[in-house]
């Protein structure tokens, strides 16, 4: 009844939801680039006075980067905490946007309604679903319905390299009955889904110098070791044919599948063949002996998110450069060890390197992977509030992605994590053209209050 | 006797001859950059007028890319042709540079004054001091000493794409007894040269797509292909185990060196270690059987110039990027035929393709390597020349780099072609900070008087 009341409020004021995103979609909150660590400060303030306007506790609280948001409102019941991230990804290359990254707009296309721009799925649109739920939810009762702390982070996109010792410096404060998550997606783009089994990071940077300075290639090619070279074939030789990832020890800690979850997502209609047609591909890439979604959700992978060196503009230059780079991430699962791949990883190319050559590694990021057990009956209450919002019965699922934040809550706080989103497949993030339909955004915002009616 | 009068107004004028020059360095001529071709325009100009003042009937001709420069004056004796080029490398980095590049100035090191700048040395330096010496001889003789033709070039630097058309539209005002080229160096930056071996280039650029768009890893890692992972693995494959490279039929038409050359080579005092130690490597990376000097002179190389792909920024993206990119050269000896090995590149790499990857190609620039005969007694009487004005015998020698212009005096209008410069091996051409040496400047000018004198 009062639920319903609640819902008919998210519905009328959709619009004023819409603009408020708007407002925080324009602040350019790149964490990764120290160019825009102003833009972070403003997103962080904005989120404080949004928040102070339905009645939370609030602060920006400073860390040696980003800062973070944190907030409290007093109440009964369980103890709930949610968690978003406010930085959003670099947008180049800029030129394949269709319009700037932070002017957003709401667009009509074929498949309906969408808010177009960085950060509308990752996260800002995600993170403002729970805080319109529970701006409707106040407007209706004049309280929320329980004791609630919202924690906001602006450091996600780069490597969280704040929130684990803010974590641990405030755990009496944070720690809470369960953690809200909203980062991750619909399943297959229209299933509502919790995400219990999530991939680990590590990101490594490398930067291999041979002569020591940029030569011409007429004077010194052939004579002197060209570090691109060296590059390629270290990089090339971090997959065997089968494509298994050949860094010593790699599948330390790689469990198989276990059966029940192995036949669960055998039942699930997942396209294989759309997935990869939707992205100009026909044949998975990993390993020989896997399907695409074990692959995606259960097995560590390696890739080169980047690589550079030389002459890289218009028309051509015979340099032989000094220096070559690349930055490699892995994904992790089961009980791979961040750390331990991390020291193979760097000996394997140390020792691959000609005598002529050094090497130089940047550390970015080393998260593990998580398994949340789904015992706690607040999971099938949840399960049930996403399934009565969406119409679809809502599943359990894996992801690919990388959310080290819910291990820190099951590990730092001893808090059950619950990752729940609305994201879809085709949303570009970390692309051009970043999108978050407003399907998502407008019954996303009532799920949520389905949820806290569910959990209260 | 009047040779002395010329030398000595070459020294006393030496100061305005630098002003000269510095003047030109200040246009950013920059070839191979379509934003720079109103400066290659300026170039151009400033050397017509440059030419002018000393009597020389001159213009600038249009081509389809930068103008050639081509001027006459008449005379008795043999017709002289002089080639150099006014166009210059890029610039970047550019944060490695002490100073803007085309603020040049002149610099006091423990070496000696040096005058830095980008193209001091390649080759607006070198261009100059020719121009210089005929400066000097007509100040002192009314006239200059022969008929002699100017033809400078504005595309040496970006593969001279109008350069055999203009050769062959105006053969018969090109053609000439001796066509001397100032665009190489001293050996091993003391002794004066005559280069008689040049190897050719083919350039080759190739984009690698897998994905049609760029995708986030944790979405799509492990399951789509990475064109970084192709493109790695398609380099890496490049060169063998002993330095050789596999493309194939690479090897047809590279002749071994002939015993008279092989003696002559081990007969300079080639310091291998230091030519190595200089840019701060201690081994050669070439063909194992080969000696350093045997691989730059007479051995043909592959070298990656450049590659990017994915994110290059600062910090850390997990994207999986639609297409990776890499600029390749060959360098070529003997009767290596480039469109050959361009067409078998192409085959190689379209064969190591995975099925859902495609690659473009770009060519830029394909040259045979050529070799002069010095049987011409015009040959000794120029060693002859130098080994006077510098003290030390003057030697022939091969180049490692490639000068098609060379080839192109001899096939395309029956010319032979002389190569004599004063760059030094330190010059940092094609790199940041390069400078050209004051004595290679003024001993450079004396020189040309020199030869000028010994030829007519």
């Amino acid at each position: 009844m009062t639920l319903d009341a609640v819902l008919s409020r998210i519905d009328s004021d959709l619009p004023h939801a819409t603009e408020r995103l708007m407002e925080l979609l324009r602040i350019p909150s790149i964490s990764t680039d120290p160019a825009f660590a102003g833009h972070c400060q403003t997103a962080a303030d904005w989120l404080v006075a949004d928040l102070q306007s339905i009645g939370v506790d609030v602060e920006k609280r400073d860390t040696p980067g980003h800062p973070m948001v944190v907030g409290h409102v007093a109440g009964d019941g369980p103890h709930l905490l949610f968690y978003g991230h406010y930085d959003v990804q670099p947008v180049d290359p800029l030129d394949l946007w269709d319009r700037d990254p932070f002017d957003p707009q709401v667009e009509d296309t074929p498949a309906g309604k969408v808010i177009r721009g960085r950060g509308s799925s990752d996260d800002k649109g995600q993170l403002m679903t729970f805080v319109e739920a529970c701006r409707a939810w106040k407007a209706e009762h004049g309280t929320l319905p329980c004791r609630i702390t919202f924690f906001f982070e602006g450091e996600e996109e780069s490597g969280s390299p704040s929130l684990v010792p803010f974590m641990q410096e405030n755990a009496a404060e944070l720690k809470s009955d369960l953690a809200l998550i909203c980062d991750t997606g619909l399943f297959e783009s229209r299933v509502p889904a919790i995400v219990t089994m999530l991939r680990g990071l590590l990101g490594e940077e490398i930067t291999i110098t041979a002569p020591d300075k940029d030569l011409h290639s007429g004077m010194y090619g052939g004579v002197s070791m060209n570090p691109i070279r060296v590059l390629t074939r270290i990089l090339a030789s971090l997959h065997d044919d089968q494509g298994r990832v050949t860094v010593p020890g790699f599948y330390d800690g790689v469990p198989e599948l276990p059966d029940d979850i192995r036949s669960q997502w055998q039942g699930l209609a997942f396209d294989h063949a759309r997935f990869l047609s939707d992205v100009g591909l026909s044949e998975p890439a990993g390993e020989k002996d896997r399907t695409p979604i074990e692959m995606i959700w259960s097995r560590p992978t390696c890739d080169v998110n980047g690589i550079w060196g030389g002459y890289t503009g218009a028309g051509f230059k015979t340099v032989l450069p000094s220096q070559a780079h690349a930055k490699v991430s892995f994904r992790l699962v089961g009980d791979q060890d961040p750390h331990t791949i991390r020291d193979n990883f760097r000996q394997m190319v140390t020792d691959a390197l000609p005598s002529d050559c050094t090497v130089d590694f940047t550390g970015h990021g080393a998260g593990r992977a998580s398994v949340t057990e789904t015992t706690d009956p607040v999971f099938e209450a949840a399960r049930r509030a996403l399934t009565d919002e969406w119409n679809i019965p809502a599943a359990y699922i894996g992801c690919g992605g990388s959310i080290p934040i819910a291990g820190h809550f099951q590990n730092i706080l001893g808090t059950t994590p619950m990752l729940i989103g609305f994201g879809r497949d085709d949303d570009q993030i970390h692309s051009p053209n970043e999108k978050y339909n407003m399907e998502s955004f407008h019954k996303g915002i009532r799920s949520w209050a389905r949820i806290l009616d569910a959990l209260t």
